[in-house]
Formats: C-alpha cells, sequence, structure tokens
C-alpha cells in the first residue's frame, strides 16, 4: 500500500497538532534510550513480519491451518530472538517486550506455541533451579534445542493451586520420581504449546516422600522424544481445543500415568528432597511471591501493548469516518467530532499513559524490592504483592473494557476481524482470567488493607498505604483539582477499608465465623481494593508527569496535564457515588466536574490523532483494515475482503449441492 | 451422552428447589398456549438439530468450510420450516421465534446466511410492496424458490441512511430503473446472505425521476442467475470477510454498475413513480416507523434467548466447580457460594424476567398501536418508537454485560469455545451496534423526553412518560421498598432530563447553536434516557409480576418476588450517585439497599440452579460443554478437546518442517 495518498481528514487532523509527536514518543516509552531500543527491536522483528506479509489472513484457516501457520511464523520470529540474544539482548525482559509488541500483530496475531517457552519454562527454572540445574538445562532452552510449557492449571483446579492433584512420588530405590494425573479432573489442562509442540514441561505436582505430602513443586518432565517427537510412554497428551482467542497458543492437556523422572529433575533452589527421600525445606516460602508479582507486572505492560493499538485504530478510524450531519445542509461530520465518540475513546489514550506510568512504577519498585528480598528483607513483600495484585486486576479489566469500547466505537466495521480489534479484545479478556482471576486478586488486595487497618495506629505505614493515615483524620471542603480529586478518592478508599471492617465487626458479633463474614462482606471488600487502587494510579500519574513537566518542551506541557486530569476527573465522575458518600462534594461541584469534562474532551479534540500517532505503531503490528497511517479505511476493508477464498469462485458449490435443490423444491 | 449420572451437586441442588420448575417455565413463556407452541415448535427444529449433533464441532472448520457447513445446516432446518408453514404457522413472529431459538445452538451456531430472506426480505415486500407486488413476490418468497437479502448499509453510510450512496434512477423511455453504486463507499455492505447465497436482494437507494431526488427507497434486484447462480452483469457482489462472530451468515457486498429493472421492482405500497416517470409521494412518511419498532421490539426477545442460554450454562457450572475451602480443612465449596459469584449471576436470572416481561409489553403495545395507525391515528407513535429504541439500546447493552460476566465467572473454562459462551457473547454484542447503535437510538429517546418535558404543562403525556408530572412536584423522604426504589428512579430521571433542557438552555443562551448545544450535552442525554428506560424496565415488571401473584402457587410467590427486588435493589445501587444527586436517599439507606441485596442473594442461592432449569432449553440448543443438564463438566470438555484433528495425529507435519531443523539450529 506504499505511496498512496494518506486520507485528507488524518492529513488536516496532523497538521491540527500543537505538540511535536517525536517528543511525546519519547516521553511515553521512558526516555531516549528505552525508547531507541525500542525502535531497534521493533525493526529487528519487523523484518521477521514482512516476510508473512502477503500470506492469506489467519482468519480464513481452520483450526488445524492456524496452527500449523503458527508454528511457521513462530519459528522465524524465534531464530530472530536468538540471532538478537547471540547479539547482546541478554534480558529476558528485553524479549517479553519484543514478544509482546509482536503478540497480536500481524504476525503472531493469534498468540504463539512457543511464547510460554520463554515466558515460563525458562523462567521457572532460572528462578526455582539450583545451579546444577540452571547449567544442565538453560544453555539448551535458550538455544531452543529443547522447547518447554509450565503445566500448573488442571481441569478441576485453577485459582487454588494447593488443591492440584497430580503427583509426584519419590522412589528411594530408584531416585526418581512418578508422576501420576490420578483422576479425571487431575489432567493438566491450558498450558501453552503442551498440544503438539514442546518437548519438555515443568508439571506442579504435590510431592510425596516417605509417606508424607509437602504441598505443590515443580518438577521437570519430558513429554515427547527429542527426535520423533512421538509422546513418552504414560504420557497422554493434546490440545484443548479452539478458544475465543489465542488459537494459535497450542493450549494443551496432559496426563501421567507412572511417568519416572530422576531425582534431580525436581527444582531445587529452594525446597529440596535427599537421595534417601528425606525432604529439606524451603528456607523462605515468600519467596516465590517475587515471581508472581514479576509476572504479573509483565502483564500489565503486555495488555498496554494491545491498548495502544485499539485506541489508535478507534481514533484514526473516527477522524475519518464521516457521517450525519451536525446541522442540516452541511456536510458530514466527522464522527470525532461527536461529544459521545470522545468520552468513549479519549478516557482511552489518557489510560495509556496512567498504566505505562504506574507499570514502570511498579517495575522500579519490584527491583528495589528484589534487591531487599537478596540482603534478607521481606517488609515491603506483602505490600509490593498486594499492589501488584490489584494493578493487575484494575488494569486488565479497564483495558478490557477499553478495548471493547473502542471496537463499538468503530460501528459495524469495528466487528470485522480485518479491524483487529476482535482479536485485541480476545487478548485482553483473557488476562482478566489468567494469572489470578481478578475478583481474586482483588480479594487479596482487601486482605492487605483490611490487616493494615487494623494495626493503624500501631505501626509505620508502607508508603502506598500510607496516605489512610491522613485521609482518616479529616474530610475537608472539596475543592475541583486534580490534587481534590485524588484526596477525595483517598476518603474514599479510607471510608469504604474501615466500612469493611465495621460490617466484618458485626457479623463477627452477631455470631458469624470469620470466613463467612469475610465472604458476605466481599462485594465491598472488592470495592475498596479497587477505590485503594484508583488512588495509586491517579496519584503515581499525577505525580510522575508533574516531575516530568519542567524536562519537556513548552508545547507538550499542557497535554500531559490534560490527560492527567482527564484521567483524574473522569473517573471521579464514574465513582461519584463514592464520592457523595465519603466526601463533602455537592450538586454544584458535581456539575463543574462535568463542565471540565467537557471542556477537556474539546480540548483534547485537536491533538487526539497526534497523540495516537504517538504510540509510534508500524502498520504491521496495528494489522488493521480501520487503523492504518494512511487512514485508507475503505479500500482497505474492500482488500482485505476480496482475499476470501468464497470470493475466488464465483459459485460455491453448497449452491449446487444444496441451495439448489432446496430452492426447487426436491428437498 | 444419554443415561449418565447426573453430577452430584446438582442432584442436590434440584432438590433445594423451592418451587414447581415447570409452573415457572409456563410462567416466563407467557402462559400454557404459548408454551406449548413453544415446545412444540422446538421439539420440530430439535428434529433437525439431531442430525448435525455428532458433526464435527464447526469451529475447527475454516472459514469457507464454516460457510458451506452452514448452507447444508440452513438447507435442513428451513426445510422443516416450509413443512411447519404448511402444517399450520403462519405468522412470520412464529418462525422468528423459532429461528431465534435455533440460531446459536448446535446447530446454526454462527447464524444463517438464509435468516435474512425470512427475517428482512419477506417482510419488506410485505410492509412496503402494493398488492400486485405481494402478488408476484410472495409466493415464491414463502416458498424458498427464491432467497432474498435486504442491503441498505453502505461502506460509508449505516447510521445516516439518508446519505446513502447508491443510485436508482428512472429512465421512461424503457420504464427501467438504472441501479448504480457510483462511488467506492457506496458499495453495500453487510446484508446478510448477500455474500454467495442469495439471488434477489432489496436494494435502498435514492430516487432519482425527472432530474429530481426524492430520497430513499426500496427496489427489488435480482442479483445471481436463477439457474446458474452466476452474478448478473453489472453486478460486483461477494462476502466481506470474517468478523468476531456470526461468521455462518455469509455478509455480503454488492457493487452496481448500469443495472436496470423494471418499473414495477421499485416497491410501491406507500410512494410511486408512474410510467412517464412522474413521484408520487407517501401519504404518510410516518408509517415506515412500524417497522422499525418491529424489528427492535424482536431483537430484545432474540437477545433473551442468548441471555437464558448464558445465564444456564453459567449457574449451572458454578454449582458444579468446587474451588478454594471457604474453611481450612473442610472440603473446596461450589463457587455459587461465593458471594461475589452470586453478584455476577443472579442479576442475570432477574434480568431474563424483567426483559421477557418488558418485551412482551412492547410487542403488545406495538399491535395497539399499529392497530391505531390502520385507523389513521398516529398519536402513539413517537412515544411507542422512543420507547422502542431505549429498551433496544439498554437491553442489548445490559444483556452484552451480562453474558460477558457469565463468560468471566466461568473462569478459564469460559474462555473455551466449547462452553458456547464466546458465541452467544459475539451474537449479543453485535447486536449493540446493528438496527441503530446503542447511543444513537438513546440520543433518538432523548429527544423525545426533552420534547416532552418542554411541553409538560400544556398536554397530557402519554403513558410512559405520565411520571415526570408526578416525578417533578414532589422528591419525598427515601423508602426503601420497589415502589420507593421505582419512585426515585423517576425523580432521578425526571431530574435529569430536567437538567439537560437547563444546559442546553444556558448554551443556547451563551450564543451555541441548537445542534452544538445538543451535541455538548450529549453525554448526559444518553443518560437521561436510559434512566428513563430504566425507570420503565422496573415498573413493567413490579406490575406485571404484581399483577400475576395471585394466579400462581404459593411456593412461587416469594420467587418472582425476590426476582423483582433482585432487579429493583441492583440498580438502585448501580445508579447511587444518581439517586444520592436527586433523591432524598441517605447513608443509613444506602447502608440497609446493601444489606437488604446481600439478604437476596442469600434468598435466591438455593434456587439458583431451580431457576435456571425452568428456562428450559434442551441440551442441543444450549450447545456448552459446562451447562448441559448432567453438569458431566470435565468429561465434556475432554471429548469436546479430543474431537480436535490436531489430536488425531500423534505428531503435526509442522514438527518435522519446521520445528525440528529450528531445534537443532538448522534454520
Amino acid at each position: 500500500m506504499g505511496g498512496r495518498e494518506v486520507n485528507k481528514d488524518l492529513q488536516k487532523e496532523r497538521q491540527k497538532c500543537t505538540f511535536d509527536i517525536a517528543e511525546m514518543t519519547t516521553i511515553f516509552y521512558g526516555g531516549p534510550q528505552k525508547n531507541f531500543n525500542r525502535k531497534k527491536r521493533d525493526s529487528v522483528m519487523l523484518i521477521g513480519a514482512e516476510e508473512f506479509s502477503k500470506d492469506i489472513p489467519d482468519d480464513y484457516l481452520s483450526h488445524k491451518e492456524l496452527y500449523e501457520d503458527g508454528i511457521k511464523k513462530s519459528v522465524a520470529i524465534f531464530s530472530l530472538v536468538r540471532q538478537m540474544q547471540r547479539e547482546g539482548f541478554t534480558s529476558i525482559s528485553d524479549y517479553r517486550d519484543a514478544l509482546s509488541g509482536l503478540l497480536g500483530s500481524a504476525v503472531l496475531r493469534d498468540g504463539s506455541a512457543i511464547a510460554l517457552h520463554y515466558l515460563m519454562f525458562i523462567p521457572a527454572i532460572m528462578n526455582q533451579g539450583n545451579e546444577e540445574q540452571q547449567t544442565q538445562w538453560l544453555p539448551r532452552a535458550w538455544d531452543f534445542n529443547i522447547l518447554g510449557s509450565y503445566a500448573q492449571t488442571e481441569l478441576g483446579h485453577g485459582t487454588f493451586i494447593r488443591g492440584l492433584e497430580t503427583t509426584a512420588t519419590y522412589d528411594p530405590a530408584t531416585k526418581e520420581f512418578i508422576l501420576n494425573t490420578p483422576t479425571f479432573s487431575s489432567y493438566k489442562w491450558w498450558a501453552g504449546g503442551l498440544g503438539q509442540t514442546v518437548n519438555y514441561c515443568i508439571v506442579v505436582a504435590q510431592l510425596h516422600t516417605k509417606g508424607e505430602c509437602h504441598g505443590i513443586h515443580s518438577f521437570i518432565v519430558q513429554v515427547r522424544d527429542e527426535e520423533t517427537h512421538l509422546p513418552l510412554p504414560g504420557v497422554k497428551i493434546g490440545e484443548i481445543g479452539p478458544k475465543l482467542g489465542l488459537n494459535a497458543v497450542n493450549n494443551g492437556f496432559l496426563g501421567l500415568n507412572n511417568v519416572r523422572i530422576p531425582r534431580t529433575q525436581m527444582l531445587m533452589k529452594h525446597a529440596q528432597v535427599l537421595e534417601d527421600g528425606t525432604y529439606v525445606k524451603s528456607r523462605n516460602s515468600k519467596l516465590n511471591y517475587g515471581a508472581m508479582v514479576f509476572v504479573r507486572v509483565v502483564i500489565v505492560f503486555d495488555m498496554i501493548n494491545y491498548l495502544i493499538r485499539a485506541i489508535t485504530i478507534a481514533v484514526r478510524y473516527s477522524a475519518v469516518r464521516r457521517q450525519s450531519q451536525l446541522k442540516e445542509g452541511e456536510p458530514e461530520v466527522q464522527i470525532l467530532d461527536y461529544i459521545m465518540q470522545r468520552h468513549r475513546l479519549f478516557i482511552g489514550i489518557a489510560a495509556s499513559h496512567a498504566y505505562r506510568i504506574i507499570g514502570s512504577k511498579l517495575w522500579d519498585t519490584f527491583h528495589d524490592v528484589q534487591e531487599q528480598l537478596v540482603g534478607g528483607n521481606l517488609d515491603r513483600l506483602p505490600e509490593l504483592h498486594a499492589l501488584a495484585c490489584c494493578l493487575k486486576a484494575v488494569c486488565t479489566s479497564d483495558i478490557t473494557a477499553i478495548v471493547e469500547n473502542c471496537r463499538r466505537a468503530c460501528g459495524g466495521h469495528g466487528y470485522m476481524r480485518s479491524s483487529n480489534l476482535p482479536t485485541l479484545y480476545g487478548m485482553v479478556t483473557a488476562a482478566c482470567t489468567y494469572e489470578g482471576e481478578n475478583n481474586v486478586l482483588l480479594l487479596q488486595t482487601a486482605r492487605f488493607l483490611v490487616k493494615t487497618w487494623q494495626q493503624i495506629d500501631k505501626q509505620e505505614l508502607t508508603p502506598t498505604v500510607s496516605y489512610l493515615k491522613t485521609a482518616n483524620v479529616f474530610a475537608d471542603k472539596w475543592v475541583n483539582s486534580v490534587d481534590g480529586i485524588i484526596h477525595g478518592l483517598q476518603v474514599v478508599a479510607a471510608g469504604k477499608i474501615k466500612s469493611c471492617v465495621e460490617n466484618m465487626k458485626k457479623r463477627l458479633d452477631s455470631g458469624m465465623c470469620y470466613e463467612d463474614a469475610w465472604n458476605t462482606t466481599s462485594v465491598q471488600l472488592v470495592a475498596a481494593a479497587e477505590a485503594h487502587c484508583r488512588v495509586i494510579i491517579i496519584s503515581t500519574f499525577h505525580e510522575e508527569v508533574s516531575r516530568l513537566l519542567p524536562t519537556v518542551s513548552e508545547l507538550l506541557r499542557p497535554v500531559l496535564e490534560q490527560l492527567v486530569e482527564l484521567y483524574a476527573v473522569y473517573w471521579a465522575l464514574e465513582k461519584l457515588s463514592d464520592l457523595l458518600l465519603y466526601t463533602a462534594i455537592e450538586k454544584k461541584d458535581v456539575e463543574s466536574l462535568q463542565y471540565w469534562y467537557e471542556e477537556l474532551l474539546r480540548e483534547i479534540r485537536p491533538n487526539a490523532v497526534g497523540l495516537v500517532d504517538a504510540f509510534d505503531i508500524p502498520d504491521i503490528m496495528l494489522n488493521s483494515t480501520l487503523g492504518a497511517y494512511d487512514g485508507r479505511v475503505y479500500e482497505r476493508l474492500m482488500e482485505e475482503a476480496l482475499k476470501s477464498p468464497l470470493n475466488a469462485e464465483p459459485v460455491n458449490s453448497s449452491f449446487h449441492k444444496h441451495l439448489k435443490p432446496f430452492m426447487q423444491g426436491k428437498l
């Protein structure tokens, strides 16, 4: 499509933009160095992508073809990863970022069966394997000589991992573990790549030795022969079938029947089983929290990748699409001129920046705490865990709602798979469930908050909850400013936590046991955790942007400020019932909030296209008929439609076989 | 799967049920006669369904195969329809209901390419064709000798039909219309079955005669040869490609290049073009509103069909699924015992009843007004139109949210296509966009409300808005009862409409033109229309159930009352900020509302499974591994997975072709 003219409305939008787009891009991606790395990395990956851009779109393929096509593409992409590795990219997060950029793109649109090897198999060995095990397994894994998956979830158990039923029983006679999935519901289910792709797998199982069960541990299990790829004896393996999305991931099931592995294939960095079967406890069981926090931070970053694509597609389309006259006799207007459309979309732009900033902050905090952990200091781990839980939950569910709004904002054309919006939705909504179902995670944060509240006068509070002390003390007169909103939301969060604690107490006093009281209060507990999370997101966004402002050009400053204001005001209005219940806000304040919000929708309007251009997503990664840089929406829709195999023949065979006899009354 | 044992937890749930399920079924479907018809109709359709139940699930098929498979199944099903027709089913609504029952089921899971023939082509000829035209076209259409579609939407125009670009220019010399799609954006796009299936199509085009344009009219255009099925000269036709869902519908595009049709193929019941090209206006241009209202009522009913499936699946699964211990050492609990789960699901049960009742009411009102129309009385048409607009919008968006909640409430397994929840979601979310985008529809209702408000003292108000007079006069002390909530929401709706009118006035006074003031106020206008709609739904639900109560058995009464209460309290809590802003509700009232809500979740719990059993959906229509009557969830998940063609071979060909060379470093 190169060289064709850009849609005139988009051109005009770009001319209207008041700030330097490249400067915004650099800020968004965390500074010049990080942005440079991103661009370099993306450009390497795009070489791999080019190759496939002329293939038939995978939406036309059968489930089986989609898998086969996905393997072909994954192999090409991971060959590039291997090459980059040799050229000096060294940290998993580099690859993770690179991969995440590709997932959902034209190349790995529906996920990859090899991704989990990188994202779970290797990290698990790094985090849970001892030095010997790392020496033994990592080089081959880094080089892709073996491919692994990570199998924890079973048909019958996801959230409650203590309830997993797969067993690994130590046999001191042979120095082996014997692995079994003793029941139907203990079949492993969901592990990415496990179906037809990997030959190794980390299996999470209940460890039994010397007649005792020591809870769940991780084991490296070979599942297929390295030469023939045939399943090994005792291994029942396959894929779990089609899903809402991610259909190239080859999620699999695994049944194990007396499968024996050497003792040394239990990952033993923490706990160990000695040759005689003696179980040696982990020195610190809390260290595993680190890995869970890591994964959740990474999910937030991944989801931002999909969010910025969806919002780029929807905003560009809304600038190109003209529909209805606002005034009789005038030309039809760009749908971006409808206030309802801005209401739907602009929050997505602001949220992209907010989540990027809170994500980076969480990432830095994670590294600080990691260092403290190494030094033996576990003090901040519960806070960090609580934070990661609620951020994962709130970001994934917000982003899912925004992506869905983006799709609907594109009307019927957003329902076309060629818009890429349905696929993006499939990717983000999955994240509401995996790695901790969102409500379950919010309840974990709530547990931390309730505990913090109960000790509020007894100890110093860690940074992210220290506001609870001040917000608890006074609820001032309402002020319509970002600081005012943040303070208001702090009062709300504190008020909600307090109310949960009181309700719990009432229930306990009436004779309920703690667990039932907790369960009965859970609708409110979830809301309290969300309120806390919202405080953290908005205040961090505000602080970090304020810190940045002196360093950016004058033209960019108001734009960044508008985004912070929009995010704050939007959420103040969304959570109005809370503000009305817990703060001094009055009807006239609400009216001026609404007015402020409408003003912001007006102010951001001329920069809307510039703001999404600043996300700097190459067309091949957007992979959208509606969102391409040139805005040639209708031409692309038609070009994509013409690729349909159904359109390759003037008459489909089913006419002669079924339709005609039916129409002539012969059926 | 016949004869296998029912899951024990489900058995227990059914034993706990306090009311007679069959009685509830009869009530839900509108009485013994209607329920009998439904059962009879379903049983005929199921004969057709049985035949295909052993086929490979269509999720494994390619886009092209899915179409071909869909034609095979559609032909089988519509042969039954034709047969039923001959046996005395006569009204379109009978078929519509029957079809709607099948769409999304095991048979027509992804829609049907023939459905639009029935749902739009035939009705359009009936409503817009004159007697001669009906005589000429209907018998062949009823008999499926010809198959038609309905093409209105173009690539560039959906919502704004006045902007359609397709032209039909009358040529008096030959007494023909010449049809053209003169621009790229005027290609017809979306019409169901248009791609490869139909041979006729109603085309909506701008009528030009004697050098004047008379706006859009409908024309019967033959697009394919009846014998060969080849596209006719000047016709460029094909399918538009894959979508989020409904992929068996064969939505198509259509380009017309000087296609000539006889003058008599313009549908002329209302407006006409005489032989010499003279245009004769329609006597009443408002009559077309009737058809739009009809379609929107029908959409509400369709969507309820999908809602009750989703909620049946999610509730049964939640009774079968056990996860986590509430108390240490005790068995894992049914997830239906988590309050958060009930919070997510029970509103779906209540909503099913609420929407069924308001749907029937709207249907009856529609028929009343139709009769008045025939008698020349158009007084209630604007009200009915406004009502249908907001009900379509609110029901489809509520149902979409509930179906999505049902899916997420089933965790990872809900993401499996075999749960049927992703497919159901695809069907309901589409309805938020088609036949009037929801925000656009709400703005139409808002226009009616604003107009009503401005004349509130000048004239008697029609029934659905008469509350605006009383709600406007006083805002009492808050009362926590269903009546109290309804009154509160009436005050809210009135307050919101009033506030819109005031804001509009302020803007007009400040010099804005009406259209800009309207646009700037649109976020609030949409909210006002939704508030109005909520009043109508809740008050109608309450009234109709109260009317029913004396006629039902004693055991069922409290259950029906609980559903009304749940619906009212849920929405009071959802719209709390409105109540706090507009009514006298206080913090302690809110707390007791919350308590009431939690009580209802507790009271409804033992009947949850009974309540979804009462929707009486045969397994073959549910088409879900998670929702089947026997609750054998894990077995069914595995059985479905084993049908995957990928699982039919021990090693996939891509291993040798791509994976192995890559793993051995040869790529």
